[in-house]
């Protein structure tokens, strides 16, 4: 009954693995059965026993070939890479005839995002790229509400995604590589976590601006990447918006918060406290709705665990995607809602223009694609 | 690697039981194998069979049985029937030798608790009470905080838990077994989270109130049981606390709060926004210390799986029982910081002293034990 | 166009006084022009000069003679003194036939206040008590939506008051007065606040409580009074309350809050933030009502200076009464929705029944009247 | 030892008069005497009477003059008509000698802003502009905290001033001249509210954007000024920042809120709430500090009327700076912190270079000045 997973990337002392295997066994859809956690054959392997495990490779190549050749071969794989791994690997799987489910941006380059479009459209297989922040049972509720028109036409989308955590010259593994272009792409801030807010207000609006302006920043000596963006959008439709992407936002741990504002009403979400929301119909007094509560919304009440006021929270969101991905697979289906190529390639056109942009001293740049 | 569950009650359109089992898994120390779903035999099969359980039984009694007997029996048991059901259920399986994790509160009735505490010292199990606020990771840091005398000499504590759910005559699964006397016990509000209040305060500060003087009421015409309750409090060292549990608290979900007032600082905690925490040292500015941020105790950090900003909640909390209850088994050791009988027999008191109290019009009462 | 006041109390130093004349001249109403601003007439005169007063007296006796013998003598008197000087000193000015306007407490015993009844009934003058949190926009609002019935019939009324200035031995003139029995009365933070929290819930829903059960504690070694009250109300309505007044509660500042919950829907109002309530219907997402916002009452807007969005304060709410009090005078009416002689009374009461409850071990007390 | 003051505008219906009036009032250091309340002489004595007064004038040339020429003429004049009626009046009463203080914005064009910086200087009289939002306490604590650099080196300034007044297309006096470009200037949001940001972070930083990049849009048809700025700023000093002006944001009513991030700390303050800020050493847990509270700077304490956790709000940050002015004139000083006309003509600046920017696609343009 459960679906077989398979990991590369995530062994021992990686943060996003973890991650990925909880959100993996919280609705008890998946079993994780093989992996090539490391680029290290060893620490793979000792990764892999630590885990329980049980058919570890020496790499995803490897992996990809003898999984596709088994009969209990597993379903679908897991990315959990530094972001220049992510086509090579997914191609390796799509290829082998195994749904991806691979974690943001989808990759180092835009030319590689490119390139693997083909190769999934070829493959008919799934992709699904883990925008978790898509799977908040309050964010579903708006984009339901968006669609629905219950903020009538939008006019504002304000999006910020703040920490601090790289505020000095960081060290340690994941400062390492998320501030090495090598590993990690062109864009610092906005590639890490600029994606998320970009992708999480094109989910809600059902809108991807056509022009941006923007402003970006190394403020930590030495670092090779941007650290801050200040980003201005503009939307075919007329609508407006900012987006602002920092690592050295003093005071903030995680602070992903997103408006979206129309000339009927207004929304507004922020993810360290996801369990609420406020809304507001013009000339009426605001409303705080709930995941699950009173005025939740269908959208919302299909991926909730437990009632009102017993708060859910990252690794849940997390989880639908995994269980949605289950319920795809099944059902041999689209991903419905669920965050893919589009998105990926949405996610680095936006780095690529806010980079020409920046490069260009903050002009207006057209997105392409 | 991974231990074994069994889980006695918990079938379909239970709330419950489905938490024990999203709870059991996040951790991936548990496997689910054996059940007695519902007291009705047909329901008990369609639920295993719905979740891939594989060894359904008809009955506790002979689940207890059979699994003692297998040489790849269970480790443990999760009993989520209605409270009445509690003591029976958890007496056969600790005289089978097999540990158990049961749900709060022990029993319905205080003298059914005292019975079991002797058959559990005989058996050398293990019984865990899920009163799984405690595994909250704030909660930890408080308790450690106290413990470390950063509050000073505790003066106040003040609980409330309080709901809406029941403003109305309610119909429903739930509210119907919640407000019988004879399966939930005498008390309604105070036993079913009153007594988590009680406990949590009790885990946090360390000390149990001697005396208390409680006002309930049934507001809901016909209603057999408590749905709000006053309750003022004095602690042998001089502390004074006050406990207010209401299910008719309209604009209120799940509002459980605690604050502990000491001489030289103060915590305040709510439950609906669990990652986070303020701390106030005597003359100082107000805190925010944040699950895993900056601040974060040893006890905190110890039971988190993503870093602070990044929400853990309901369901995280009550996974650290599981994850505990597997590591306090491995060790063969007594559970640590888990909740247990002890804290069982504290709530069964508590709830015998408000109604005695209560009958008494209010008066001021031991509470014994 | 002006009136004319005098004050008795406030000289240099003092808190009151000086909150007192703000509030007096906020909306232009009043002009300051006599006082008797200290018991030792040398510091009188020097607070008078120094505040541009052009009259000053050696005592309230004094004053309340000439400036009733006074063509342009005061049309109204402050009294601003320590609680025990507020009885002798209102029948003065009341026996004068000048209006008086008193700070709260009422006095310092219940036999006093009792005394003062007949002699305001006499003078056919206005007596106004300055609970000031009274005058807040919001509060106006929650009276207004009480009475409209828009939260049903009334069950729980929650009430906190607690700051956190007396947590050590304190010194100073203001510590010093509020904690001696002589002058402050036999009730320390029952008096100085618990009074306030007490009116407040009883403005808000016309009702008073009919029994209550206290229990005092003075935390402080050799504090001569209360500093922390624990109590529990009962209506004759049925409705049920909780009152927690804290001079101790560190992390307080002044932390006055009121929720009222009826059968269909509640307030939450919390003084320090107090330009927003919150109000929820049962069953419909909780609302953020605002002083002068969508969803402002003709009773809110009636009192607001600023449009929505300004905050209002404490000054501000105070000055409500001084102009409603000018209004009063002019209209030679009643005091309308002023607090009067009649919450005085109501508060020295409660005072009384929280210490008879608490000297008798807590016990569920009459409040008599 | 009051002051007199006179006012031009704020006749009957006018919301600026009437806060200005209350602000002179609050502290007791100004009589207002005097007023050419309308241009419409009729109105201007029917609202001089009504205020009881004493002396109204038809105009305010002929006031400004009569004034002058009286031994007790008015010490100061309030101007508070629309925007293009500031130069004029206030070249008026400088050159009649007499102090100004003048509601924002300066003016309606930059080149009369510019024109009254020599009148200024030649009167040796104090120009002083109510930017109030100064006027707050804890804004006073931010700037003494950054200039001591408690912050480190500043790298971001993010400020927001949103409204949703004019979703719609507004009716009403105060919607009609606020959108004319004839009265108001050529900037709708930007000049109402965007230069009040302007000058607060202006205010608390020290420091002027050397450039920005703005982008202006009128989302109601047929509106002839901006009711939304999307604003990028660049420092001198290499920190960059973000502002907000809008009067179409849905849910929001006055939501000024300035977050000052440096490299060692950051500040976030919002007027709404104004008797708090948030303050956080890099790598500490986030503090709450409070107007007067624990952890208060001299110069916030200075500017304070009541203790901690009695909230102030608009009306006493918009008093202080009618003291602040009363202390000046008195001490024939310069007007120290107040805002005056270098704030002024910043703000024309940040209008101009705003309005250039965005007619030319939301290029970066140079402030100028």
């Amino acid at each position: 009954m459960t679906l077989k997973l398979g990991m590369v990337g995530g062994g021992e002392g990686a943060f996003i693995g973890a991650v990925h295997r909880i959100a993996a066994r919280i609705d008890g859809q998946w079993e994780l059965v093989a992996g090539a956690l490391s680029s290290d054959p060893e620490r793979a392997r000792s990764s892999a026993a630590a885990l329980g495990i049980k058919r570890s490779y020496d790499s995803f190549a490897q992996m990809a070939e003898a999984e596709a050749a088994r009969e209990d071969g597993i379903d679908a794989v897991a990315i959990v890479t530094p972001n220049h791994m992510h086509v090579p690997v997914a191609r390796a799987f799509l290829e082998a005839g195994i749904h991806v489910i691979c974690d943001k941006p989808l990759a180092s380059k835009l030319e590689d995002a490119l390139a693997l479009e083909e190769v999934a459209a070829r493959s008919g297989k799934l992709f699904i790229l883990t925008h978790n922040y898509s799977g908040y049972p309050l964010i579903r509720q708006a984009r339901e509400m968006v669609a629905n028109g219950e903020l009538g036409r939008l006019r504002l989308v304000h999006i910020e995604y703040v920490q601090d955590w790289l505020t000095e010259a960081a060290t340690g593994k994941q400062a390492e590589w998320r501030t090495d272009p090598a590993r990690s792409g062109a864009g610092g801030a906005i590639g890490d976590i600029g994606t998320h807010g970009w992708q999480l207000a094109e989910f809600v609006t059902g809108e991807t601006p056509a022009a941006l302006a923007a402003d970006l920043t190394s403020f930590v000596e030495g670092r090779a990447v941007d650290d801050n963006a200040h980003v201005m959008l503009r939307y075919a439709s007329g609508a407006k918006g900012m987006l602002w992407a920092s690592q050295v936002a003093v005071g903030n741990e995680n602070a992903l918060r997103l408006r979206v504002i129309g000339d009927k009403g207004s929304l507004d979400w922020a993810q360290e406290n996801p369990n609420q929301m406020t809304f507001t119909r013009f000339g009426q007094p605001k409303q705080i709705l709930t995941r699950g509560g009173a005025g939740a919304s269908e959208a919302g009440l299909a991926t909730i665990r437990t009632p009102a006021g017993h708060p859910e929270g990252y690794l849940e969101g997390f989880a639908t995607l995994y269980r949605e991905a289950a319920e795809a697979i099944r059902a041999k289906d689209s991903t419905g809602v669920l965050p893919g190529l589009k998105d990926g390639l949405s996610g680095m056109r936006f780095i690529d223009a806010c980079l020409r942009s920046s490069q260009d001293g903050g002009k207006w740049t057209e997105l392409g694609g």
